[in-house]
């Protein structure tokens, strides 16, 4: 693809020249420049940052970013919560937006279309990713903060920033009756807990437990709820409990270990959304015997202590669950537009984004981030 | 029951008046006097100790131990590695023998029968147990080390000892196809791996792993042949691989990570009998998606670390199983004799425990160690 043709397309599709602007790299290869925010150390502040991405390759797309959300992974990640990271490093895997730019064998997009972008860009072999989950396929690059040759940055550059290139086969179309800003929380939050839901099979009448009522608890509770679930949300922040009602939850309850004893294998299922190591024995033992009990979130290091007696006496199956593949990404879009399950969303702009995140760590987001494109 | 009553059965059933021998207690009760071995303290060096176990109940039988053998959860319990203890402590939870003297009430058993005793021997509301895992029910009291009212010591004694007394809904009938020294380890090992293999329903064909290959893991291996899997054995000692392959094990691995990494997602279920925590997720990653990983191995605390990422990957349930019910421990044991499951046995001497007790710590146990009662 020429600079030339580049230049044609974005103006054709309105992209302002000063950014998303195709420039000729090092290695004589068109990079397209960014202004984004991004983590320069451990310390879990965010500055504003200038950076390229490469340029569009025969199956990428481009795109404007017009929504991107705020997910407690983009803090763990800056943190060091689970390993070192490369900086400058751009988080974001909420992202969603306007194509304006697609590579000559590109054949799901054109210039023009609505476009969401979760937690995985690309990977060296689509094809054989056919019928596999790409969460789980070694060669999957996720979103950010991954080594990765294709990027002038050497690494995956997330999407806490105003243009976005990705793979086509890791974008999802999103349905016209839903808009950007609620639209880009379901592209991690909104698959992460859509995924389990279906995989274990929540179905009317089932009593559903969630636990940990932040970005994916709130969508947690408004999937299961849409698939006639009575859902029992457990909460740690008593302001929470208004709103939960205001969904449709059967009943919410502010928990401590005690209150949690009374609903001693009385779920069908639970699901914990917690992002930290906690006692998670007396969570499990709310499942009725040989039910499921799932982790979504994902504490330091990934490491959480269990007690094999307790679990025992429970004889609750225990297990973990990674985002979704793409093509129930697609569905869940689809799902969540079509049943009007809309995350709960605050706007915010660039420069309140540190804030937000001291807001999520303390529990205060309600529920959503989404910060405003324009104000990079 | 009085005591010239008993002294009559006694003699009757032959047996010698100096053990076993009825006396009048504290209380005016008479209490019964045993020779066993017991701990004193978290050393875990046990000694002879004559000691008092109540009289006959009305629900109760008492019966003359003809093989009491050595569980790892022996040794994991007076070391205190579950909490603490109280002493002198008798353990011992997998004892077989003959009935010398029943209550009023009970129905199952009359004197001379064999029977075997596992891991539980009372509870205050036996009717209310119908349909329930009396395992689990909070209300069951365990074989030894429980604060145990009707005890003279206050707490249950177990079954290192020339005598048992035991309420008889928690004694099984041994079938007559099956010696004493080979029946002794089937009422914990046998039970506590039969369990989960059945509840999983493993059939012909299944590929099934089963880790760590001392008492429990040995008669996995066996019951799991039984029922016409692939087994593949575990295990970390070079020493015990011809034994396994003579079991008719399909597979034999002498296991480190690296070796483990090869059966990714091969087994429709894995089991772990490993005594101490260990990584576990190379372990669970062996088990195909929506399959099954039981643990019955029971650390120190009960407390293992898990990896909730590497879980995800995995998409197996986690789950852990704990011994079985009684009526499954009937069923267990007329499957073991009726199919010729017999545990590997090496018999010893009251005075050979503690070095036993090593041996097992070291892996040396070939695989389950039955003490004779008569050189208590
Ligand atoms: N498995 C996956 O694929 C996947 C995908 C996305 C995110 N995640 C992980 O899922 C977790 C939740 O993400 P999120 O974006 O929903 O986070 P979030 O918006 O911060 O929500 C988490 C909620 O958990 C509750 N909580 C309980 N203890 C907490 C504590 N010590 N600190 C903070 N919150 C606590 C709070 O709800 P209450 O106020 O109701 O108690 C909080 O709002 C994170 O670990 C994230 O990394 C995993
Ligand atoms: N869930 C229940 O209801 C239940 C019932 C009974 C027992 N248990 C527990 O199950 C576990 C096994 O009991 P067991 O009587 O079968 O024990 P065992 O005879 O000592 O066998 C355990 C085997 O695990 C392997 N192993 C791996 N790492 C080990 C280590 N660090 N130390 C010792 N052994 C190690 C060894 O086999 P290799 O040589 O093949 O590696 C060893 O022979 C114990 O934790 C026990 O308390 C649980
Ligand atoms: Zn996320
Ligand atoms: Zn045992």
């Amino acid at each position: 693809m020429q600079r030339r043709e580049f230049m044609k397309k974005t103006a054709i599709a309105g992209v302002a020249l000063a950014a998303g602007t195709s420039l000729f790299g090092a290695a004589g290869k068109s990079t397209i420049t960014c202004k984004g925010y991004a983590a320069f150390d451990e310390s879990g502040e965010l500055k504003p940052w200038k950076f390229q991405r490469r340029a569009v390759r025969e199956n990428d797309i481009l795109f404007e970013v017009k929504a991107t959300s705020i997910c407690h992974s983009d803090i763990h990640t800056e943190l060091g919560h689970w390993g070192k990271q490369t900086y400058p490093q751009v988080p974001g895997h909420e992202i969603v937006g306007v194509v304006t730019e697609v590579g000559s064998k590109v054949t799901k997009f054109k210039v023009g279309d609505r476009v969401g972008v979760g937690c995985m860009v690309d990977n060296v072999d689509v094809p054989s990713l056919q019928g596999k989950s790409e969460q789980y396929d070694a060669n999957t690059v996720f979103t950010y903060g991954q080594s990765y040759k294709a990027e002038p940055t050497g690494i995956s550059q997330g999407g806490y920033s105003d243009y976005f290139v990705v793979h086509e086969h890791f974008a999802v179309h999103l349905p016209d009756d839903i808009d950007f800003n609620h639209a880009a929380p379901l592209m991690c939050a909104g698959i992460t807990t859509y995924s389990p839901l279906m995989k274990y099979q929540i179905k009317k009448g089932d009593n559903v437990g969630v636990a940990g009522i932040g970005g994916l608890g709130h969508l947690a509770v408004k999937i299961a709820l849409s698939k006639g679930a009575n859902v029992t949300a457990f909460t740690t922040t008593p302001s929470k409990v208004k709103d939960i009602q205001s969904w449709g939850a059967a009943a919410v309850v502010v928990s401590s270990p005690d209150d949690l004893a009374k609903f001693r294998a009385k779920f069908d299922y639970v699901i914990s959304t917690i992002p930290y190591e906690f006692d998670m024995m007396p969570y499990i033992a709310m499942v009725k015997p040989f039910g499921n009990f799932t982790v979504v979130g994902m504490p330091v290091n990934f490491s959480q202590k269990i007690q094999t007696l307790a679990l025992a006496a429970t004889k609750v199956n225990f297990n973990a669950s990674l985002i979704g593949d793409m093509k129930e990404t697609q569905e869940m879009v689809d799902y969540c537009a079509k049943n009007k399950i809309y995350p709960e969303i605050e706007i915010i702009k660039a420069d309140e984004i540190n804030a937000a995140w001291k807001k999520v760590v303390n529990k205060e987001a309600r529920y959503r981030f989404v910060i405003d494109p324009k104000t990079f």
